[in-house]
């Protein structure tokens, strides 16, 4: 693990980005929460400060918790995702952007429905440009589970713009306690995305909360 | 399970079909094989007979199998979609279509790259009209696995047009050995169509052949 890398959640105070900021500040990231006000921000880092017994979370604005980490995590309701992204674009040139968004369009969340660009991943990357690698994450999993020590049932689809992008954020997932696999290019991202309306269904047909995604027949180790 | 439904499995030649007929002929359905001259779906029924040790299946036409036949099932490469469904829409009125097809565009195999009408099953509902139930399912089973008695660690992902219907074809998953889930809406098929192509990308990224998907979080009996 790369412990020197910094790390903006931008939308760091909604529950998903507040759990991973919590669980990668607990492995050892410096972890940057953003907000659009940096008074929220301050408050959620207070907050996970205090869960963690450690000043290890910093809350700024999105801009500038953008420009001050080497990878950033955008957690935002869809209904945000375009205007957060251009609010962050140049400070995001050049760096890793995982993009955690689902595309959810309320009130029909358990069907999948597509923004123009294919996903809200390719969304981003048409925002952001072509010297940023956009990779695609983490939709699957429930906040719940993020801020309790047990194992997630559930694991992290990676897709996105480049290889060694995606094998940076696969770090992240294992940091995160997750298991991670590299599921190709940015275009695969529909899947991941769209697969959370798939849970969100089945949750509702079989009485559950905590449906999610596990890969067979593949070993972890091979490459 | 209702034993006097009749199965048609249209482009039933091909190995996914051809397994699926297996499977479901060993279960005690009448299975016809469909395919476009009724010599090669003879030829495929007789290799299917001499397996099972009885005459439980026949070979027909795809229009004469789709004619005679309660349930539809489609399994055809995505190349030759649109042209079987067209040539069996006036005997699949009022009748179950199961859409097994991956629009798997050659030679980029490992992108998502969806048809225009957003998955093979909608674009199939739509040559066959509002008087039919295009389920989809079975996109993500390897046919490798379904001439083998072992258990197939792979989930089948049930999407289509009326619950009614869904629930039927999750009859029909069970009948084969598998264990199936209502996953919604027919604008939900893209995801599990999609995920083919994630799976065929890790089994190349990670040296299998058999990666397959399981849902976790949900109980069966819970509806």
């Amino acid at each position: 693990m790369n412990i020197l890398l910094t790390l903006a959640v931008i939308g760091g105070t909604g529950k998903e980005g507040k759990g991973l900021a919590y669980r990668w500040a607990s492995a050892g990231y410096r972890v940057i929460i953003g907000s659009r006000t940096a008074e929220k921000a301050e408050s959620a880092a207070a907050d996970l400060n205090e869960m963690l017994g450690a000043e290890a979370v910093e809350g700024l604005s999105n801009f500038d918790a953008a420009e001050k980490a080497d990878i950033l995590v955008v957690s935002v309701p869809y209904s945000a995702h375009k205007s957060t992204l251009e609010s962050i674009r140049e400070a995001a040139q050049g760096k890793i952007v995982v993009d955690v968004t689902v595309p959810l369009v309320p009130p029909k969340v358990t069907k999948v429905q597509m923004p123009e660009a294919g996903s809200a991943a390719q969304e981003a990357q048409s925002i952001l440009g072509e010297n940023v690698s956009v990779v695609s994450a983490f939709q699957n999993i429930s906040h719940e589970h993020l801020f309790s020590d047990r194992t997630i049932d559930c694991d992290v689809l990676v897709t996105g713009k480049g290889k060694d992008a995606r094998l940076e954020v696969l770090k992240l997932v294992k940091a995160a306690g997750m298991r991670g696999w590299d599921a190709g290019v940015i275009e695969n991202s529909m899947v991941v995305e769209g697969l959370t309306s798939l849970l969100i269904y089945m949750n509702k047909q079989y009485g559950s909360k905590s449906a999610g995604v596990r890969i067979t027949g593949l070993k972890q180790g091979k490459k």
